[in-house]
């Protein structure tokens, strides 16, 4: 059975998206739609017209025989930009402060359109690097990092702080939280990770950088290789910070929990700009 | 700046599939692209066409000024056999048996092309049901939860063994696991549920059912009721299960750790065809 054009290019447009980062042979198309391989050739140049033009990201095309081309997720910097201005605005909702000046965000975190949007801007930071696995801490950065690695095709390990039999056996550290000062354990099972990945850290929060700061000493034991670090909320602080080279969206410059005020700002992302 | 019919179709392919469940109007297509709504109707019924024949999901139109199209999620049937029917032979591979009769499925669970599919598989389940809000326990369950909340369009809350103090105010329920016959403890966060929701509670892994029962429970407290129940692995025991009306994917039927041998087979979801 043949297709016509326009039926070739939803199918194509849905097969692209669900397969982001993996190279697909125009024959595999050719196939897929009893084509010739020019008339692909014709509609991948739509699509690639289409997907940069509206910002929804870019085809990469690979040429040879074993060639064929690439969906790489992206985002219109605008888009970004006024996204992370209005997380801002509901970051900043003094209904969100809790006792001890912790804010309320697991609403947010439960939103999948939310959690996507964040995924697609930190996926599209790092996808001209190297990325083969995401790492993040049970259990808020899971959503987060489920999202970053769907738009790069990568999967996801996660980091607990208990041993639970379902895991195998594990590699576990010890670590310095960087606010409380108090020493944790992390864990993560041993077949989980290979030696040599390159491993982008994704989690919600970030405050002193303990945390990540210990999935670095993580990686060490795997022998694998810090890719990138990047957070949603990022927490100023006065103190030295454990960790230098990340990525945030957003930055928590101060909480008054007297006058319930919550100080929000751009995070890094914007003066990052090399990042893109 | 007008838009051609090609250019149109693919971006309006990418968003109908970024926003399932979601009702859009003529009118916004109209406008985003500046084309009459007699062309934008011709479009989505290329667009509902091609949809249909191959499997990715169906467009509901809702006529009058209120109007519009909505994407609902689907799978082809034989698409779902044949994934689950590969996923049963991952799962029953020797080397997955941990000691005390666990099996490793963590790296199952980190990829996102297959938590994907298991969440797509889910949603058209219940795509014909009212669902509001995903549930699941912390920590394995979240990945699919997401997955499933992605294609419904709708927000996930996530049960936890413990109380943070990043959760406010908590509603928590003892409760009775139903293979250990240890008593546990639940927590949900107070402001994470609405009154009357339905709930869709989705978790990788069910054994007597007794953490499913638990969130059961908990729903009782926020007076939401069960929209569904859907595991991906059900493991198959003798002994009463505690909760009886529920979609699952795999069934684990034994293990053998002696002869390291793992018995997989179909879930009931082959068998509840009404679901579909």
């Amino acid at each position: 059975m043949k297709f016509r054009r326009s039926e070739r290019l939803v199918d194509m447009t849905n097969f692209l998206l669900e397969h982001p980062g993996q190279l697909v042979s125009l024959t595999f198309f050719s196939e897929r739609y009893s084509s010739a391989k020019s008339s692909i050739s014709e509609d991948l140049s739509i699509i690639k017209e289409t997907f940069e033009t509206r910002g929804i990201g870019s085809l990469h095309t690979v040429p040879g025989a074993a060639g064929g081309v690439r969906y790489v997720v992206g985002i219109p910097r605008e888009e970004a930009f006024s996204f992370i201005d209005e997380m801002c605005g509901i970051i900043a909702s003094p209904e969100r402060l809790l006792p001890g000046g912790y804010l309320y965000m697991t609403d947010i975190l439960g939103q999948p359109q939310i959690v996507n949007k964040v995924g697609r801007i930190i996926a599209a930071a790092f996808s001209e690097k190297k990325v083969d696995v995401i790492m993040t801490m049970a259990t808020k950065g899971i959503p987060l990092a489920y999202a970053v690695a769907n738009y790069l095709n990568v999967p996801v390990v996660i980091v607990r702080r208990d041993n639970k039999v379902t895991e195998g056996s594990t590699v576990s550290i010890n670590y310095v939280s960087g606010s409380s000062k108090r020493i944790q354990t992390m864990v993560l099972s041993k077949r989980s990770l290979a030696e040599g990945s390159n491993v982008l850290i994704v989690d919600d929060f970030m405050k002193a950088g303990g945390t990540i700061n210990g999935m670095v000493s993580l990686l060490e034991e795997f022998n694998a290789s810090v890719a990138g670090i990047s957070v949603l909320v990022e927490s100023e602080r006065s103190e030295e910070r454990l960790v230098d080279n990340y990525l945030s969206l957003i930055t928590l410059s101060g909480v008054d929990e007297k006058d319930k005020k919550i100080n929000v700002s751009r995070g890094n992302y914007f003066f990052k700009t090399s990042l893109k």
